[in-house]
Order: structure tokens, then C-alpha cells, then sequence
């Protein structure tokens, strides 16, 4: 009985995460969907990509937060163009949401969406939400074993952002460890370091994205 | 339709954590249930207090993941007499899985029973799994915002460990507004500082358990 429910919830969200995307897609809308953990550092990494892709194209983006609008109001401050999402509650973003919030936004075409998931590193991994591609941000604070833990995230996502390098030393984090879980789930994702504080390492992966973009 | 199915899983699920509660009432087993995101410093938390209060009385642990035994193996390497549920996705522990698991564990009466729920500061806050007490784990690494994104795991919480403390610096915490934050939703709850590379802090934290259990 749940089974079938959790199936029906599903197939509902699937069907509308296709129309989303593919409403996104004709105005030549790339979406980011970025998961993480609480405190990880997926702000701050979105603050370093619309710092360089804003550059580029129009850039917006969606928080989400079980509550609280502390995120939204941070990247509004920094002039970023932001929308809040605040599930009261639910562990994770679904498509019914993304549809309702973008009809509420004035994006242009060809803008950048990054989509902030809400913090948890499992049930937002479940759900596409119209998204392009996911993103996964750990931070070294979080430990070396986060990709045996939280498989699907890992395993969902097109590429890993590994924030507060700087703090690897301090907390004693294994690389190697971290590397070796990562490739039995996900053995095509690249790993990009990103300092949040002062942005370095943000090239690299913004490089990276206007790639995906590119060749999407 | 979702809505009461919902509040009919949690009927269900407060029952037989009534149940289990009672049952380890009566063999004098005291049990907390351990919140805190990924890579907070749950596992380091129980070890040190293990070290503690295993000396006053016996002690389990029930290890619950997603996926992986890493912790249950770690705890028992040093050991531990600990037990691995791995839910296979839920995002939760809830009384069903604490029911099956401790038909299968022998524990002293007396004993001081720990379960680390799954890392994620949502839905564990939304069960009863048997437990005398909740306690919730951040680490300053995740930042000082969490008391207002996540209210429900610290409202729920009797106390609030705060885990590497000699990051704060570095990070940038903000301990003022932690508080208040914690204020505003669990006015009530101690907070307790704990190096779980060192063991500073433990010892009041076992303190206020001993003290919380003689009350109980």
C-alpha cells in the first residue's frame, strides 16, 4: 500500500518534472539542482557561480528551506536574482513546488536557474524536479565516508563540489577514502574543491558547467 | 488523502514507541535518541560518552544508516556492543525497525541504551522511536544558522551538543546567533561544547545524562 503510494507520488512528480524541464528547455533555461547537506556550503557555492556565470547570462535562483528566508534575503543583499521556497516541514523539493514558484518569476531567456535543494543528503536525491543536471556539495567538516553513507546522492549527481578544503587538515580528512566511495558509486563524477570563503576553485567548475550547458 | 495517511503512520509509529518505551522502562534502560546531520560528529559523541558512562552501568548503541555498517564496525572495534539497522533509503529510524532490532539484542537491565538516528536534521524530529530523551548534534562547521532552518530537530531536543569546537574560529561561528536561534525555538535546552577528537566536553554532557536519567 505505501509502496504503491510512494510509486503514485512518483510517476505525479516525474510527469511534472518533465514538463518543467521541457518548458525551460524552449526558453533555453539551464537548470541546476543542488543537494547537500545542512551546512555544507551550497549558498556560498551558488554566491561563486553567479559571481562568474551571471557574467555570462541571466542567473536565478530558487531556495529552498524547511524554514527560514536567511538565504534568500544573503543573495538578494548581494543583488542576486532569488526566490524562497519554504516546504514548512517536507525533507525535500518536488516538482509541484518548482512549477508554482516559477510561475511567479520573471526569468529571461537563456538565463542559468540554480535551484538550492533543501539540506539533507537523502530524500531531495529522489526527486527530479526539472532540473538538467545535480550537483552534490560536501564539505570536508562533514568526514571521508558521506559517499558509503548517502549512495543516491552521490550517485545522482553529475559532479561533486568538495567544500572547505581548507579545513581538511584540521579534521583529519581521507581524500583517498572519499575518492574510493565515490567511484564505486559514481565513477564518472568529477570532484571540484571549492573555497566558499574566498571562491577558489570556482573556475574550474563554472568552466565546467558552461561545458554541460554547451553540450546539453 | 497524503494527510491522513500521514497521521495515520504516525499513530501507528507513536504506539509502538509507547510500547517499546514502556518495555524498556520496566528493565530500567534509559535511551536517547541521538539526532544531527551527516558528518556532525554523532558516532565521535557516543564513543565519548560511552567511555563514560559505560563505566557506571552497561551500554548499547543502535547504529542507524542508510547504507554502510561503518560506525556499528568502529564502535565495536573499540568494543562496543552495538547494532546496525540499515534502512535502504528511509530517511528515518522509526518503532517498527527499533522493535524488530532490539528482539534481537541482549541488553542488561540498567543499561543506558544510544541510537544514532540517520543523518538529517528533518525527519528523525518527526518520530518517537522509544526514547526517554532526544539530543541534537551540530557542528559549528554547518554553521550558525541551523537552530532557524531546522527548528523542529532543536525544539524536540532536551539538549544541544555542539561539536568541534576548535573549528569555530576558522568557520567564522557565530555563537550569538546560534543562541538566539536556539532561544526562539528551544528556550530550555543546554548547550555542551564537545571535541570529539579529544573527549573535551563530555564530561558535563554525562553529567546532565546521569542527572536527566536519575530524574526520569
Amino acid at each position: 500500500m505505501r509502496v504503491e503510494l510512494k510509486r503514485a507520488i512518483y510517476a505525479e512528480n516525474d510527469a511534472q518534472a518533465s514538463e518543467i524541464h521541457e518548458g525551460l528547455r524552449a526558453r533555453s533555461i539551464f537548470t541546476v539542482n543542488v543537494l547537500g547537506s545542512p551546512g555544507a556550503g551550497k549558498t556560498s557555492l551558488i554566491t561563486r557561480l553567479a559571481e562568474r556565470l551571471g557574467a555570462d547570462a541571466p542567473l536565478a535562483v530558487i531556495e529552498g528551506d524547511v524554514a527560514s528566508d536567511i538565504d534568500t534575503r544573503a543573495l538578494r543583499a548581494l543583488g542576486i536574482d532569488a526566490y524562497q521556497i519554504e516546504t514548512g516541514g517536507d525533507c525535500h523539493l518536488n516538482a509541484p513546488m518548482i512549477k508554482a514558484i516559477l510561475s511567479r518569476m520573471k526569468m529571461d531567456d537563456g538565463s542559468w536557474l540554480f535551484i538550492e535543494n533543501i539540506g539533507n543528503l537523502i530524500c531531495p536525491a529522489e526527486f527530479v524536479i526539472g532540473e538538467d543536471l545535480k550537483i552534490v556539495v560536501a564539505s570536508v567538516a562533514e568526514g571521508s565516508d558521506k559517499p558509503y553513507k548517502y549512495p543516491a546522492a552521490f550517485a545522482r549527481s553529475a559532479a561533486v563540489v568538495l567544500t572547505k578544503p581548507d579545513l581538511a587538515e584540521a579534521v583529519g580528512f581521507d581524500e583517498g577514502f572519499f575518492r574510493s566511495g565515490l567511484a564505486s558509486v559514481a565513477p564518472k563524477a568529477p570532484i571540484f574543491p571549492l573555497n566558499g570563503k574566498t571562491g577558489e576553485g570556482a573556475e574550474p567548475l563554472a568552466a565546467w558547467l558552461r561545458e554541460a550547458r554547451h553540450s546539453a
